[in-house]
């Protein structure tokens, strides 16, 4: 382990996710393991700028590692997008006696890590922390697995009324440009199609696919939509061209929305943001910097936050297959 | 107990909830405990039309407690408001030879109810389920108590991430003329402000007292909206003006929508589903007719239908208290 | 409102339940909404005795309605058995110049709280806190609600199992004295047979009505046993004793233990507690002491500590035929 | 595809897990959709001597892809371990025209299914389903996740009174000669210390560690213990042994049992019975039999039957060290 580093701040940044918190306790414990002091930093990279800092011990984070959301809270910070303000942020790093910095966020966070370290050389380590599964590098994303259960739990519910209705209904679920959380959702929850930001359908199509599944003796249907899907322009204009174009089903809508992003994380969650903490803290202190740890094949491993930032995810093309067959 | 009723009928009409389920079995099982058949209506009043029935005893209730929705399947129909139609659904009704009928709905459905006993002297009872506890002669309908767990497992999570980003949500939950799931998930979600049908509280006030709450140290807040709030002409309205005469709050919207109608009912709705189909089916054996059967100091006790459908319930002022005083 | 009560203390006392945290907040923002201090009292009447007290404001109660537990913790306290423990804690009330409190607790405490008032003339009021629905003058304890729908999810779970393997399972839960956990969550777990303190069914009709359940097609079963049902000495012994007299079961035991008594609260205790809280202090201000606040006939009523500590609840005898019914 | 392959039948075998119905949904969705017919055999092995076969399509397996258990039941099978009895079930196969057999189930269901290809070379592909995650050739056994998630909410409840009553917990969990579920889930509940099988602690180090922990500032502590772990003769006496040696806790035991095998199955054990399903009946149609298909590196792949069940599957060092940093 390097000598250099005695002090390590870790925040969170960009949209929060469950297991955040999680992640924070580990980073915590980690640093109290080696013995190396831990300070929190609230708000994310503004609170870096408005000296928003905590010292954060063993016992300080008891308690939170079932809790959704995070305590340290997050923010989107115009000022670091500043060369003044990342000064700023730099000076508070250096009055603290801080010597490296975990960012536990999605991908605009880690850019923000990466700009810091290429400016003031300061030791940086991202731990990939949004619901959406956008990022390169982990099979996983902290949050991803609850926000599944989440959403999959409302499915279910909605498929209930569905049922004893014989409705149609469009569920819109997270993800502006990457449809993860539409298409293992879709397939858990039974959805006879699914769309995503990555394959468009066309609106003949499902009409057709959905027609086909009315004959084939489904009374209710569920089609999971993808907030970027780029069938329709939004989730209300999809139910209007279908209202229009089928007949004997009752089209309903319902978009999820935020609740998506909290509760308390899943067992697969918590687990891994536990071994992300410890992963990140001790890559820091061998020394390393400008990586993101992730989950690749069951291990913690390390990418380049360039090749995480810039690297792109794409949809699991079995899993599409999959919710082809299932919805026969 | 009479000896004319040897074959009881049971549907589910109108907006299914959580619960009802659970009624048709014990609807069933009560049967089969006196001895009597039992035929289960599919469709509501328009199955009873279209001659869709299906003899049900103890056995094929089985593994439904649990379950939302109602497997005997709900719709509205119009032809049932058509002199004819209820013709044909009483003569199918002779033709099966049934003596009496539970219906499980809301007010719709007890009307018709009651103008079919009116005309053909049919016996009838009825059992309040609807997730709106809209109904006169029971503290709660079925369903009720599920809808609002529902309900405030959603706000716990949108306020989880709500306070990881010092947000302001307006959370839209059902309740189109009556305001009690907003009143009670509203006080259990700690919301600062909740907005229902019954009373007007003005756009200034609201934002009165949302700066207010602000200044008292609240870094973000849940105000709970009722469908049928008067206060804006929808939520989204509402967003807009407080986004355009508040400061400091990024406020966001999440319509719950027809999650809140399903999942596995509460223990509270499972048991009260039980008692009321008991009481349902021994009140009909015990010769009385036009009741709806409800919670009412904690017993069951027999409403008139023309009370249920025109009695109002109100609003427990005490609670509105209560919801103030806890966002002090 | 008196002007006598400036400052009210409130602690939890014996078995924690879940809506304790929402108690106490209630307590601490009625407090606040009246401009009365309140202050926290940490493990029960002993840290009363130990001076373990903390000024609690309205903003330090923050985001703990859906916490199980309880943050001022419980504990037993032998000392406050004996007049110089009571006296000390006396002392210590007027050294931080309390006049009033508020024990939230069951029998056991309130009882404490009854002496105390006895011997010192100091105004109390208990809130009852326990899942196990044994207080007098109140329908519903804290914690009743959110304890029945744990062990019914508990049930549901284990009926998946027992169903995939034709197995009988034995399922102890909560309930010493009284059978309401077992009553309420075998009806709605849809146990063949609940055994219940109240009532000694005897091993051999046991044995005969589930021979009857078997033969009438069920090929699992569920028997809910309350902890302190007379039947046999134990679950254990009652499982040898149906192994060794009935046929074709592969018979399995679960002791659901003490998971029961935490979670997160449900709508209904986080609104029961809101409201109790808001009672208890204005009755104190009022100038009531030696009453626990309780909901009947859905009002708050409050009733005399002596009856709510003498009082017997009685189980429902609806709802033991309701079982009955149901296990047809 | 290959043209031998006519009609598969499919069978749930060992204990039970959640997922096994969208697994069995899974397999007869795609045969559905390659025109293959589908035979569900109930009962497992049993059912296929006693010739309980039932056709299922497309529809038939409506519903159940969120249904804890296994719809087509379980069992163990004596007679299956006779030659005389495999004979028997090999006529049934044959009596119906069946091709090949989709196996659910553990390592003792592959064993006879290796077994009957070798006797009668009849196509057989394996399913792994069991909550355990103790089959070779797969990260995931269908189950593991869901049970994972079971037991860290009970844990998170029996924290909640723990800690408000400074109590010691010991919570058993399921794993009788693995650790997976108790370690991953010791992890995700904050555990203090996880005791399984594959390591055994030593009870001095256990009391020790415990002290440790308590001086350090822990007044509530939970201490993970899967079943099979060596250091006590059960959890009992492990209780009783810390009861004796270690001062200032109140030590308490609980059991989770058998709902860790109900309840229904999360996002990612339906996602993986899906896929599992897809990639078992489209193995056996391109020829294949005598493997098991698996989850390896975010994959389905193919592992002979052999060695799923010879092949040990190993705790991962890497979360006990977590684990270890976790409990700092």
């Amino acid at each position: 382990m390097s000598d250099r580093i005695k002090k390590v701040a870790v925040l969170t940044s960009g949209g929060d996710s469950p297991g955040m918190n999680a992640a924070i306790r580990s980073v915590v414990r980690t640093c109290a393991y080696h013995e190396v002091e831990c300070i929190g930093i609230h708000q994310g990279y503004q609170g870096m700028i408005d000296d928003e800092f905590t010292p954060l011990d063993a016992r300080s984070v008891k308690g939170i590692i079932n809790k959704g959301g995070t305590f340290l809270k997050s923010a989107r910070s115009k000022e670091f997008r500043t060369k003044e303000g990342r000064e700023k942020a730099h000076n508070n790093l250096l009055k603290h006696g801080i010597d490296a910095l975990v960012v536990i966020g999605g991908d605009g966070s880690f850019t923000g890590a990466l700009v810091f370290n290429q400016e003031f050389g300061f030791p940086v380590m991202g731990i990939p922390g949004t619901i959406d599964n956008d990022i390169f590098g982990t099979t996983h994303t902290l949050g991803f697995d609850t926000a599944l259960n989440t959403v999959v739990d409302a499915i279910d519910k909605i498929r209930d009324t569905a049922s004893s209705h014989n409705r149609l209904f469009f569920v819109e679920v997270m993800g502006r440009d990457v449809g993860h959380i539409a298409l293992n959702c879709g397939i858990a929850g039974g959805a006879e199609e699914i769309l995503i930001p990555e394959e468009d359908l066309g609106l003949d199509r499902l009409v057709e696919s959905l027609n086909k599944s009315r004959k084939s003796g489904k009374s209710s249907s569920i089609v999971v939509v993808a907030e970027g899907d780029k069938i329709g322009k939004n989730i209300f204009e999809l139910k209007d061209y279908v209202d229009q174009n089928m007949e004997g089903y009752d089209v309903r809508v319902s978009v999820l929305g935020h609740m998506q992003r909290g509760g308390a994380p899943s067992c697969f969650d918590r687990v891994l943001a536990s071994r992300m903490g410890v992963k990140a803290v001790e890559s820091l202190l061998e020394g390393e910097t400008n990586y993101m740890v992730g989950l690749l094949n069951s291990k913690m491993e390390l990418t380049p936050l360039e090749m995480a930032i810039k690297g792109k995810t794409k949809i699991n093309l079995e899993l599409l297959r999959v919710s082809d067959i299932m919805s026969t």
